[in-house]
């Protein structure tokens, strides 16, 4: 890419200031005012579109010239129907419920002062994606809807798409009277970009990374912003000895094998050997095209399964493979959880409902399920309407994040004079 | 000190992963069990007494022998009195609200799958703090009322105090039914100690600092571990053209000297150029021995006032000293705020609402008052029974922290068989 190198910083520190500037005015933007914005946003994507699309074909032709795998330039890939999907995403979101301005809580003291804590934008969020492109309009929605700015940098290899749906972004989020720096894109693709959004601390309040495992692994060794991420989607569904076999079959390979490339999909399945028939389970697996590996005792169960290495229990496959392990009941299943797992969604199948409780307890995750799929791990299947990513940290959001993880609060004290004695 | 030499990642592997063991046992405790062996705490506390007042006052020899100033050696004293208030400050513990277990959040999706959002512990708190002993009660307290495990780390000065109080904690947790491992006091005086628990992300899961700026800035440069923190508290009291004068002046004087000394406390003084009578404020200041600092205009008041510098409206001062700056109207009040406040407190005194209303929206701190003194920035006084500390980030929690501030929340979703289609 011929650009005429830039002082990152310095062009960090612009878009920060104007960020927060634009936070200033968003955080007291009301609801009404926010998604109409956002309906003109969408609107210009849609009057966009011979635009958009052909920006994307110089991505495309570019991806292809560079030798972009073919699941890369799928992502990569914008048509009439995803351009569409898109628009009515980001209308979607100026459809949910506005977060801002709710009373978590309030309290009258002795001394007569209320106390309210009120939610508010969290401020200026910086989001860090891959190849999709539908991104830019995806995150820059849900910050704005929630009433933060947004600093978008997407991968180089979508720029051109990028800059053509951010252009028709900002004009939208204009013709709705929002302010310039709304929604900001970083428009240079030298990677050293993204180190500078890490290190931008005051001026950046949050960061979230979208895309793959070395992109997150960067994010969270780097960053001095706080960072609301997962790393690994490390699932297990475990079945206990009361499970009703059918259901504990449908649901492993619902688990499993849906969508093996997603984040909610089940990595190892845990069987209590009290269980009596395992047998169902693992073939119904087989007969859909899974891998399936484990150690002797369950490789006695089916002639196809193949042998476990150590790595197999802390290995997130996102394909049709699945580690198999026989464990003692349930406070096993917990403490394999516990030792292998990565904290995002863990699930039991039974029909004991203490049993059931006392993993849902203990299992130490974001997500923890009774009776269904692995696969439900998701904003949309929770009904946030649309989700900014899945949080596998302890702290601030945890699970899918939606518009209320994108926010925090501020306590008001109201008062008649009071003084401390 | 001739201690043996340590090694510290070693030991603090180890300690936490006793502290995640403990932290996984503390998880599903129930509210009854954790008060009463909070209550054994203060009771062996107690019993403890004159051990615990001997070992401060091998502290306190150390301490003066080191040469240490009246102000540290009267944070590192212990004696009856402190010790009991210490003890009552567990006890007061064990009768608050257990946030653990709280629902959030209910939700039954169309497919039938029933999500609840559950409160849970964080984990593994470490919590770094300096000359005061007490804390090493309060803190560990706090942590495991909310389900916690504790990692402490006080002053080097204070470790003779800090081993006696943690000691008898222990025993008295133990003999609740508590963990082993629920409150761990680093033994070891080496600084490099801090340095590690520091990076011990993945053992520790949130770090609070409490202490002088020093400390505070040095977690949060280096932490690899998320922090919970207050650096600053430039608080802002604004009086408002349409302040009743003799509130106005009541609050001021109070938010400025009741303690100097607190992170509550005003710093500045705004006063709009439309509030009639600025002179009693500035007088009642005076009068009461608080030093004065502004420009000329503001100087052209009273002939006692100092010349203020540029960096005084950034500074804190924690001391009988106060900046005064006259601003048009709320606006100029709510940008100089942003330009020089440090998110913690800051006020508005005025009789008109909907300007109030203005400010408290506007103005970006964890806590924003109307017609009351900044001083009440404080747990006790918001009713939380007790704080582990202000936090001015934007992040997790905001403003006094207690025990919600130290838990986080699952997702539970319970199922009858569904799979994702």
């Amino acid at each position: 890419m011929n650009e005429p190198k830039v002082n990152l910083t310095e062009m960090l520190t612009n878009i920060g200031n104007t960020a927060r500037i634009a936070a200033q005015g968003l955080a007291t933007v009301p609801t009404t005012l926010k998604a109409a914005a956002l309906r003109h946003a969408a609107a210009a994507i849609r009057a966009d579109g011979p635009a958009i699309l052909a920006a994307n074909a110089q991505d495309i032709a570019a991806a292809e010239a560079n030798g972009l795998s073919g699941a890369m330039l799928d992502r990569l890939r914008l048509d009439v129907a995803r351009l569409e999907a898109t628009a009515a995403g980001v209308e979607a979101v100026a459809g949910l419920p506005d977060p801002v301005g709710d009373v978590i809580d309030r309290a009258e003291r002795p001394n007569g002062l209320i106390l309210t804590r009120v939610r508010v934008p969290i401020g200026v969020i910086g989001i860090i994606y891959e190849s999709r492109p539908n991104v830019t309009a995806d995150a820059g929605a849900l910050a704005v809807m929630a009433g933060n700015a947004a600093i978008l940098r997407g991968g180089s290899e979508a720029i051109h798409s990028n800059r053509a749906i951010h252009a028709a972004m900002v004009r939208g989020l204009a013709a709705g009277g929002l302010p310039e720096g709304a929604v900001q894109l970083i428009q240079t693709t030298d990677r050293a970009a993204v180190g500078a959004m890490l290190a931008a601390e005051g001026l950046i309040d949050l960061i979230i990374p979208r895309g793959g495992k070395s992109l997150v692994a960067r994010v969270q060794a780097e960053a001095r912003v706080p960072v609301l991420a997962h790393l690994d989607g490390l699932n297990h569904s475990y079945v206990d000895r009361a499970a009703d076999p059918a259901m504990a079959r449908d649901i492993v390979v619902n688990a499993k094998l849906r969508r093996t490339g997603v984040c909610g999909a089940t990595e190892t399945l845990l069987i209590d050997r009290g269980f009596a028939d395992p047998l169902p389970i693992l073939t119904g697996l087989l007969d859909a095209g899974c891998e399936l590996r484990g150690d002797a005792e369950v490789r006695a169960l089916h002639p196809a399964i193949l042998k476990a290495n150590d790595d197999d229990w802390d290995t997130e496959y996102l394909d049709a493979i699945l580690s198999v392990k026989l464990v003692d009941g349930v406070d096993a299943a917990i403490a394999h959880i516990a030792a292998h797992g990565s904290h995002h969604t863990d699930a039991i199948i039974t029909a004991d409902e203490p049993t059931a409780d006392h993993f849902l307890a203990r299992v130490d995750s974001a997500i923890v399920m009774w009776n269904a799929s692995t696969q439900f791990a998701d904003g949309g299947e929770f009904g946030l309407g649309a989700e900014i990513g899945i949080a596998t940290g302890r702290l601030h959001a945890r699970g899918p994040v939606a518009l209320e993880g994108l926010t925090t609060y501020k306590w008001i004290v109201r008062g008649t004079g009071q003084t401390r004695p």
